[in-house]
């Protein structure tokens, strides 16, 4: 017999950067259930109930709101590859990573792309988004909500109207934002709409909520040509979906446990209790930090709740700091992506994560090893702000 | 507060169709592990531990071996996609539902499909397979190893050898025999093949092993274009899987952890132990399905031992059997896919439900619904045949 690998036991970690955030109990439990069959009545109750729950976290009354069987990736390309078809004009609102990752994808499927760029940190003007809507027939525009790689939420609801007023789609992603800060699809009146099972859902990654409006259902099924994916032709999905049932993929089983379970904890809590704790929690991480001397990554007036950016103070390292809150104190924070690498910290406060002990946790962590780096800061000064700012908003 | 729904509280079935198979409970428990980040060492290791023993699973030494981040369907389609330029000339083996999947992706993803058909029950003759690799410079053959909408087992060696002589890429689906008959990529000299997380493996559906051989990363890295389907290109994948951990997704931790302990109970019990098995558990229930009158789908000499097909007896209704089975004894079997709907019965014997007393359990339920329905069969019959056919494998 080979050698064999150990039993899984992995060190308990405190997870505060951009996601996988950390799951309820709840959460962890429903996955150790034995499996149905992807087409039992008791599973296809499952999805019903599953259906109805992300229709209200989404607060959209859209029938095409389902889970795709991938990762928020999976999603967001299922939005694309659905929409676009080869020659389509397409305007792509980009201020980080995800809004770069959105251009590839729209490329790929052969979107001519128009893009709006603005600095990584910094919300797009609205009347930049329009003037690009205006100067040739777009099929659709593609923004990130809330942008993972800065910390930045980009408001919709002025790129909407333009939108309407230029006879445009709507894709925005939502990957950081469900469940964390008002997302309203139908308010918005958004035509595509993805997020993930983790982050704000605090459930494993490995599903991708969708939700499709009437007009965009309208345009898939006047498509010329079938979507080159097959795994993400949400037409196919879609039959899977509704009473219908017809077989496309086996779905993944435990997932749906996890996001069933995810969805009932969100709706316990209400959604907005849920977004009022992830306020309250990154108004005292952001006072805990800058009372500790770090400036901010993303500018005032469009910071997100779920994730806050922070400059790295000069002379500190990143790698080392880092490496020494995970290994340390079991803490996961992110750096930067792209850009931002090394410029940076990520930290998530998202869904099971957002706790105040978490935030408390961090901040006496990152103290200490900011002056093992040499970084000045005056002791305790930190935890101090953010309990001061749990105070107020208690 | 909205009306929510219930704890998840679903049935305790025995899994005997095509799959999900069940899981061990030590594959459910793993599940319950708190999160790990996608970037932490920590699931590197748990990351590179899973690529050693798919490699020793697949009995390859293929570098590029790791889970596609969804359901077999997307392994499916990332072989296809990757391996695929728009013109190329591909050949399908086409014997089963799965096969005809095989010929949607690959003129999706722009290929010349030269279809070599058989009759669904029945394995394609090889020479069948050479004569239309013959016709024409063909880029890649594509065949189903074991359909699973048939229960026939298409034998890989004397096509793999007309793929060598016609300088064809060989693309093997092996979701039903992973881990329950011989899987050996690097003998077959097979260039690209993938499988599932769930059935042989007994893992919830969620993961897509893939190997690619040498030569096919070679034809990936000399591509023309870009995949289309930004999430299934496994030049992206493939630097997260190898030490440049290169950001793509965020992977689905817990389904992970699934598959590292479904993948350690796979080779605890050993290879040849769980081959031999699943052979053993075939017989029993072929056995018993023959002493009470059932004919089998298959043709004989290309059955597979980890899915049985029985032809459904004239006057015995599909739909109320199987109901029944479902509620009245928790057991699920499949019913027929496409032209063998309502025709035919498929019984998996995967991974961890391929036991004596699941075989035992199947078959007197069956034998009292049966006789339900008016179907002649002597009482006892199948059972005692299985219990003799365990006996003599003993």
């Amino acid at each position: 017999m080979d050698t064999l690998y150990g039993e899984l036991n992995p060190p308990a970690r405190i997870l505060l950067g951009p996601g996988p955030s950390m799951a309820h109990p709840r959460v962890l439990r429903a996955m150790a259930t034995p499996l149905l069959g992807h087409l039992d009545p008791a599973f296809l109750q499952i999805m019903d109930e599953t259906m109805d729950m992300l229709r209200r976290v989404f607060q959209t009354e859209n029938a095409m709101t389902f889970p795709m069987p991938g990762t928020g990736s999976a999603g967001m390309e299922a939005c694309l590859a659905n929409l676009i078809e080869p020659g389509d004009r397409v305007v792509v609102v980009v201020n980080g990573y995800f809004g770069e990752r959105l251009c590839d994808m729209a490329a790929r499927h052969g979107a001519e792309v128009a893009r709006v760029d603005v600095a990584w940190g910094q919300a797009v003007d609205p009347a930049a988004a329009e003037a690009a809507l205006a100067k040739g027939r777009t099929k659709l525009l593609a923004m990130v909500h809330a942008e993972t790689s800065t910390g930045v939420c980009q408001p919709v609801e002025p790129i909407a109207a333009a939108c309407r007023r230029h006879g445009a789609l709507l894709v925005v992603d939502t990957v950081t934002s469900l469940a964390t800060t008002p997302v309203a699809v139908d308010a918005w009146g958004a035509d595509a709409v993805y997020s993930c099972s983790q982050k704000g859902l605090s459930c494993p990654p490995g599903l991708s909520p969708v939700t499709f409006s009437e007009r965009a259902g309208a345009v898939v099924r006047a498509r010329k040509a079938p979507v080159q994916c097959w795994y993400l032709d949400v037409s196919l999905l879609a039959r899977y979906w509704t009473p219908e049932r017809l077989y496309h993929h086996t779905a993944p089983i435990t997932m749906f446990y996890a996001l069933r379970e995810g969805l009932r904890l969100v709706l316990e809590e209400g959604l907005e209790a849920r977004w009022r704790r992830t306020e309250t929690m990154s108004r005292a991480l952001a006072a805990g930090l800058e009372a500790m001397g770090l400036t901010r990554y993303a500018d005032a007036g469009c910071r997100l709740p779920s994730l806050t950016t922070a400059n790295i103070p000069h002379g500190v390292s990143d790698a080392d700091l880092r490496k020494a809150l995970l290994t340390e104190f079991n803490i996961e924070i992110a750096g930067g992506l792209g850009p931002a690498k090394g410029k940076i910290w990520r930290i998530g406060l998202l869904g099971e994560s957002a706790t105040r002990a978490n935030v408390l946790l961090l901040l006496s962590a990152l103290e200490s090893l900011l002056a093992r780096q040499g970084a000045r800061c005056a002791p305790g000064a930190g935890v101090a702000a953010a309990q001061q700012a749990f105070s107020a908003a208690a």
